[in-house]
C-alpha cells in the first residue's frame, strides 16, 4: 500500500510521523508545497488550485490512497480535492473532529487553527454535525514561531496567554482543545502548561493516522518515504526534521509551474 | 510616466506611498503577488521565477520604468531580474545602502532583513562598496508581528529586545540601523524606542521613493494607482490600507501560473 501525504510544507511530517509509527510497513510519498506556502492565509480558489495539482502528482506518482494534511487545504477546498483524483482521500479535520466528541464530556470543544481554517469554520461544522459545540480562535503567530524555533518560549508562553486565556473566557465549559493545524504539536508541552489540566489536548495529526490505520488494515508495503518538494531541497530537509522527529534522506525537486 | 512596483505582497506598499507622496503626478502599476508570498524564506531560483514574471506582466502592461520593492528578490535576483526586461529597473537595496553610507560616521551600520535577504549578504555587500561595516541581523517575526497589527504591543517589544540588544552587542559601533524590509517601517517608532537615541533609523522604502524622484524628475502623468494582485482582491485591498496608509480601490486579479 502506497499512500500520498500532502501538505503545504514541513508541517504535514508531524502527520506523516504519526503515520510512520502506526503504520510502519506502509510505502509513503510527502509533497510539500514549499515554494508556495503558507496557505493560511491564502483564498480559497488559490489554495484548492494549488493543492490539487500536487495530489495528482502523487496519484501519478503511484499513490493508491492520499491523506490531506494541510488543515487550511482541508478547511477551504477538501472536497474540491475528493473529487478531482480517483483514490481514497482522507482530511485531518474530520479525525480530528471525532476524536475531540469522544474526549469532551461537556460537548464543548475549543479549536485553534491558521486564520483560514478558522475563518472556514470547517471545524465547528464538523463538530456541530456530532452534536459538539465549538469555539474557533485563530493563532497567526505561532506558525512562525515554532518555524523560529521558539517551543518553549517566554515569547511564546506570552503569545499563548494572550491567544488562548481569551479563548477560555469566551469557551468556559469547553474541556478539550483541538490542534487545528499541522505545526501546533510541537508545542504541545508548552501549551499543556498554558491552558492547565482543565482540557484535553486532541492532536488531529495523530487521530488522522488513527484513521488511517483502521481503515487500511497493516497496510503491506516496504516502509519506504520519499519526499517531493517544490522549494529548496536543502532547506526542506533541514527545516523538515523537526517535525518528523529524525533525518530526512530522499528529497526530490519538483516544478509544477513550468 | 508610468512606474511599475513589484512586491511579494502588500508590504511593498510602503515604497509606493513614499513614491506616490514625492512624486504625486507620475502614475503606478502596482504588483502584489499575495498567492505566492512570503518570498523571505525561498530559495533564489523560485525567487527569481516568480518575480520575472510579475515584472514582464507589468513592461506588457505600459510600465516604462520598474521598481522591485521587495528586498528578498532584490537581495537574491536583483541581477536575473533586471535582465529579463528591457526598462530601467531600481532596487531598494542600493538606495538604503547609500542613505546609511551617508548618515553613518562611524561608518559601521546595522542591517535587519528576512531570513532571505540576510543570507544573500547583499547589503553587506552593497555598504562594503561604499566603505561601510555591516552587520546583519535576520528578524523572522517581524513580518507575522507587523501582519498580526501588532504594531505597538508588549510582545512586539519584547521580541524587538531579542533580536537587537544581540545585534547591537555585535555591532558597537553602528550608528545608523537599516530597515531592510518593506513591512518594517510600521514598526519604526516602536523600533525607535527599543535601540534609542543612538542610531538613526534608515527607511530603504523612503531612500529609493528620493532617487527614482531624483532619475524621472517631476514623472509626468494624471497620479494614477492601479493595483494587481495573485490572490484575493478583497483580502489585497483589506491588508494593504495599513501598509499604504489609505483605502485601496482599482484592484484587480491576476493568474500568472495559468
Amino acid at each position: 500500500m502506497k499512500i500520498g501525504v500532502f501538505d503545504s510544507g514541513v508541517g504535514g511530517l508531524t502527520v506523516l510521523r504519526e503515520l510512520v509509527r502506526q503504520l510502519p510497513s506502509a510505502d509513503y510519498l510527502y509533497f510539500g508545497d514549499t515554494a508556495r506556502l503558507p496557505y493560511g492565509s491564502k483564498s480559497k480558489g488559490t489554495v484548492a488550485k494549488y493543492a490539487i495539482g500536487a495530489v495528482e502528482y502523487l496519484v501519478d506518482h503511484g499513490a493508491e490512497r492520499v491523506v490531506i494534511a494541510c488543515n487550511t487545504a482541508c478547511a477551504l477546498a477538501f472536497s474540491e480535492i475528493a473529487a478531482a483524483v480517483k483514490v481514497p482521500t482522507t482530511g485531518v479535520i474530520e479525525p480530528g473532529a471525532h476524536r475531540a466528541a469522544e474526549e469532551s464530556r461537556s460537548k464543548a470543544v475549543a479549536v485553534i487553527a491558521t486564520e483560514g481554517t478558522v475563518n472556514s469554520h470547517a471545524y465547528r461544522s464538523a463538530l456541530e454535525r456530532l452534536g459538539v459545540r465549538a469555539t474557533e480562535k485563530a493563532c497567526p503567530l505561532f506558525v512562525p514561531l515554532v518555524e523560529e524555533g521558539w517551543l518553549d518560549h517566554p515569547v511564546t508562553e506570552e503569545v499563548a496567554h494572550i491567544y488562548l486565556d481569551g479563548l477560555r473566557r469566551e469557551a468556559r465549559d469547553a474541556d478539550a482543545l483541538v490542534l487545528g493545524c499541522t505545526h501546533y504539536p510541537l508545542l504541545k508541552p508548552l501549551l499543556t502548561r498554558v491552558i492547565g489540566e482543565s482540557m484535553a489536548i486532541v492532536d488531529s495529526a495523530e487521530s488522522t493516522a488513527a484513521e488511517i490505520a483502521q481503515l487500511v488494515g497493516t497496510g503491506e508495503g516496504k516502509g519506504n518515504v520519499h519526499f517531493f518538494a517544490t522549494d529548496s531541497v536543502e532547506k526542506f530537509r533541514r527545516a523538515g526534521e523537526k517535525f518528523m522527529g529524525r533525518p530526512i534522506d530522499g528529497v526530490e525537486h519538483v516544478d509544477l509551474e513550468s
